[in-house]
């Protein structure tokens, strides 16, 4: 049993921030699918993780003053019988370095004798496990609004910036995440399908003991944004976008794009967008230091990807009025990236609290108000630089499309119609000496990523 | 488009047996994992897939008189932005034979006007699908109150019995999950890890579009009888207990268990004890016909057992004694199966009144108390044979272990003590004749199942 000293730590850093007040975090309930014995495979709450405690569930865990209690469900006389041996209290305190583990069913009386008004929560995506916690505390956690607002406002102090342990599970999540790309890309070729490509991703990670951190997209339709489905079968010509994640072990999330040419090599058009959107990338990453904003990391990189698409004849103008104008939207039409950490989209439960400066808010024209994360960046934090283009037929004909018409060669786009969707996904670290690139083994540059294509292929 | 006939003639047999009343079945809301947008994979209700509808969340089926309408949600203006092109109203009314295809937000006014007092509905185990139901109907439904406990009944009489599109679907899914054992087993070899056959099960499903029918048990502590996890490495000696299925499309699912030796060879001991199980299999599936009870079935693989553990000599005394008093119950503890179809515990929702014949409640005695099926068999209905053995040293060392020692000779039980767990499992459909193996295609006679240990280990 290793030692995790990080989890004691995290729960003192939690009593500078709300010194005398109680929290309790619930892990969650199981999700079911069609019915209640077959749940999905569990994965409890972050923030219950961030503190230290077991990845089951119906455990709670109550931190007050830095010390640790965990209530877990009472076990049947038949438990052992179907579930076999579980951990003893004494195995779970040493393993989470817990001050206390008790039944849940001590949990009401504990609270009562805490001798406050309030314990602070926070509310679940999953509606059993609100209700669960509404029994112990009489209200469903909120938010925004007092108390548990003081709880969200410490959780964003904790998790905003990554610990040195949170940094090593974001270290491990990304190199994971780096080995699925590669086995993925590793079976991409003509005829092969994407089902099949899915299929080499899920065994990557079952054989790994790893999680999913998000439904992968694995897809020659990289036009379509969240595109879960793998019906296709990939053609010499097309373009094949991944997009997927590893979760390792304690719960930390990788997340990395590639868009490669199915054939092994990218055709003219495709390698000059590609290459565009290249450049947006490393553009942008290039200027990612502690006190930069975000929102000037996605400025530039649209400025690039406009100044890109007036060479090529597709964009009409000047590339930074184009941008004013909102105009390279139509082809990056999200934000240019994210937090990342515990979950893929790290406190993306907080909404614009964690995405945005305080007194900041998302703007309103097409483009920027996708963008998730428009903050000064901060020594520690993770974030994702995915810069895209997309040629989406639903936007271009819609009325917006029609409105900035007037800046698009219809003719020349044509001639690039063999670009469907691309998009490149690093994550960065933010360092007092700038940044660091933690998925620099996986490369972009069009060359070296045409060799990783179908390079798995003879051996299977 | 293939014309599916039987979602219409469901419809109007649902008519039949609940003339004039509407009924409104929702196929559920997402499921979400740490957070909104990370959402598992969706699967509808099977109760709404059953009367034909699409695989997608937040859609409503509304059916009277035998006519169906689809409600779905409201598309915004940017969905087809991220998420594509989506279905037209005419293609889902021609593909799932429809008589309207509406939006979500003309349900309420078509409710009112429908100009009943009640709409008959069934309850979610997600509470927000509950809670959205609650929205349109004023209340969740129930499985054991008026008025929808008449759709329970109604549901009971048109699932309980596969139809032909139904045993169609219950076959493909059996198929499908003989193709999957044998591409486990086909891996299996000392040294070999459960994750990396988790992964072969995993990417077998994937690459076929198939979801798993439940979370699969891939384990050589094949004695923990509900155990998710894969943790260990597999070594000679080592049994392995395989327990999966494969759902296809349309949403039918398979149930198929296999142990097998890891080193492609039963011990002495180890053959010995599997024989038995596997006899046990044979005679409870002889016995198969309409009209006989399945408890029949499950006492005579009791006896088989308790026969079996005399002759070997782990078990004292006369085999029908030792089963009226539940002695094998201590290494066969659960039932000997269950009904199979749209769910892999079909219908398990509805509880013991799917399970039990009305008026039959569950027994007391353990063994017998985890028995989920009690009922006469009909034609048509399709059921798992599955006993087992299992050595549980929590059980053994119960109070009801402690109880019944005087019938277990230790000394002999020590001398198999590399037999953990054996479960045998496959799928049945009872006809007019008597019955038909649905899972004939994947050996149980222990020469035969052999030869499929590590039979694909050369290739990969």
């Amino acid at each position: 049993m290793t030692s995790e000293p990080h989890f004691p730590a995290r729960r003192l850093t939690l009593a500078d921030l709300l010194p005398g007040i109680p929290v309790l975090l619930a892990g969650g309930a199981n999700r079911h699918r069609n019915f209640k014995a077959f749940t999905y495979p569990f994965r409890a709450s972050s923030h219950y993780l961030f503190f230290g405690a077991p990845n089951e569930p119906d455990h709670v865990l109550l931190i007050l003053n830095g010390e640790a209690t965990l209530y877990r469900p009472k076990l049947g006389e038949d438990d052992a019988v179907w579930h076999g041996e579980t951990a003893t209290d004494e195995e779970l305190k040493s393993k989470w370095q817990l001050q206390e583990v008790k039944s849940i069913e001590e949990l009401p009386e504990d609270l009562s004798t805490l001798g406050v008004d309030e314990v602070l929560s926070l509310p679940s995506p999953d509606e059993a496990t609100n209700a669960f916690v509404k029994q112990y505390l009489g209200r469903v956690p909120s938010l925004d609004e007092d108390p548990d607002i003081d709880l969200v406002d410490a959780m964003m102090e904790l998790r905003r910036c990554q610990d040195d342990a949170a940094q090593e599970g974001v270290r491990k999540a990304c190199r994971a995440t780096v080995a699925l790309q590669k086995a993925v890309l590793g079976q991409c070729a003509p005829g092969v399908t994407e089902a099949a490509l899915k299929g080499v991703y899920d065994r990557h990670l079952a054989e790994n003991s790893w999680q999913a951190s998000f439904q992968p997209i694995i897809s020659v339709a990289g036009e379509v944004l969240h595109n879960p489905y793998y019906h296709n079968e990939l053609k010499e010509g097309d373009l094949l976008l991944v997009d997927c994640g590893a979760e390792v072990s304690g719960g930390y999330a990788g997340d990395l794009t590639r868009t490669v040419p199915v054939s092994g090599t990218f055709t003219e058009t495709q390698k000059a967008v590609y290459d565009i959107v290249d450049r947006a990338r490393a553009e942008s990453i290039e200027m990612i230091a502690p006190g930069v904003h975000f929102k000037d990391l996605h400025m530039k990189a649209s400025l690039v990807i406009a100044e890109g698409l007036v060479d090529l004849g597709i964009l009409k103008g000047e590339p930074k009025d184009l941008v004013d104008k909102g105009v390279h939207a139509l082809f990056f039409c999200h934000g240019l990236g994210h937090l990342v950490g515990l979950d893929v989209h790290d406190m993306e439960d907080f909404g614009d609290r964690i995405g945005y400066e305080e007194g900041e808010e998302r703007e309103e024209q097409f483009g920027l108000s996708n963008l998730r994360l428009s903050r000064e960046l901060e020594v520690g934090m993770v974030v994702t630089i995915e810069p895209g283009y997309y040629r989406i037929p639903a936007l271009l004909s819609s009325k917006l499309g029609e409105s900035l018409s007037q800046y698009v060669d219809q003719d020349k786009l044509e001639q690039f119609s063999d670009v469907r969707g691309i998009r490149i996904e690093d994550m960065v670290l933010v360092t007092d000496a700038g940044y660091e690139v933690l998925s620099r083994e996986l490369p972009t540059a069009s060359g070296e990523l045409e060799k990783l294509v179908g390079a798995a292929k003879a051996t299977v």
